[in-house]
């Protein structure tokens, strides 16, 4: 259901309007409106009402919008109506926490297995897991059809990692190595580097030191 | 050291301009060129000359730029060229992850504490820190001039731990709780949430499924 000439920042904005009406349903409620979305998320209301629009019409004028109506619209248009198989490479002190994230199955986001290439680590358990053997990734993705991956190796073996899923017909990767990887057009990648980040507020916060 | 006018998008590209001109460091490197670093990080070199325009002249035409310099001169833009002293607020499977992140500090980041509410969890070792109680943020807060804190606690919990050191006077928040925080003129916050990640690549390689 992806539009063209959607602004990907649009685009990204979209799950997080989905988490807040998700919120919005476990409070019980039935009616929002784009200001009191606006003002949950520290956008403007027509900031949100334009984003929306990318899409069809949501709301009435006045009567704002019903909370499941647009929460299953936006499931929909997110391709997130549905299941996800995803794999985790990596069972360092990341993998740890993400093996036990409990919001990816809450999300429809189902991770099937966990591989490292430590002989101390395979076989052994973690969380509901047993950490499989990375000689197993590429027989393993093909015979579940896995789609997704999250990497959270060293940047030194990110890449190869990076490839050998691509290579297996793994379609998006979410990387938390600090490196950036080249992916070929059809592939997605996305990185959560918590350094950048940092980073990125030193800018702003720093400022009046100097 | 902070320019008016650089659009946020730009700062927040400097951070991964850095750290590839920190992997040219350790290779060896000494000269590279908009060109090289468009390659090695997927975008145009257009993109990033244009990018770095907004601060100055740090490379000539034709001979490129002194990685060293280059690198320097990010550094000190981003007001990264100084320590920062961080805390990190839940001890939990991802507080655990972070704890042990070597990443922050050879970054410059230096976490100083672990808080966490849980009587089975303070005083308890956590990495090389022991796991302090959130009774004691404000006090620990003021006495060390926070500046920097991670939030690494479930939903419910967030929005008052950020209220809590912002009262305190931290001034930039990385939040891993999937909710949206209010924060005041002056203090910076940013997200990390691997799954609207997820969502937001659902949206593209799903898409030739409907």
């Amino acid at each position: 259901m992806a539009s063209f000439n959607v602004p990907d920042i649009v685009v990204g904005r979209l799950p997080v309007y989905l988490r807040v009406l998700n919120y919005l349903l476990a409070e019980g409620r039935q009616i929002t409106s784009s200001q009191e979305l606006g003002d949950r998320l520290g956008i403007s209301s027509a900031q949100i009402r334009k984003d929306l629009s990318h899409f069809g019409e949501f709301g009435k004028q006045g009567t704002g919008y019903d909370v499941l109506f647009l929460r299953d619209q936006l499931k929909q248009i997110l391709n997130v109506d549905r299941e996800w198989k995803a794999i985790l490479i990596g069972a360092g002190d990341l993998g740890n926490a993400l093996a036990h994230y409990q919001r990816f199955a809450d999300n429809g986001f189902d991770m099937l297995a966990v591989f490292d290439n430590d002989p101390d680590k395979i076989g052994k358990p973690l969380g509901r897991y047993t950490v499989k053997s990375i000689d197993d990734l590429e027989s393993f993705i093909t015979e579940n059809q896995i789609e997704m991956a999250l990497i959270a190796v060293p940047a030194a073996a990110a890449r190869e990692v990076a490839a050998r899923l691509i290579d297996c017909g793994v379609k998006a990767l979410l990387s938390y190595a600090p490196i950036t990887l080249a992916v070929p057009q059809g592939v997605r990648v996305q990185y959560i580097d918590p350094v950048t980040r940092l980073q990125h507020m030193a800018y702003y916060i720093g400022s009046g030191d100097k």
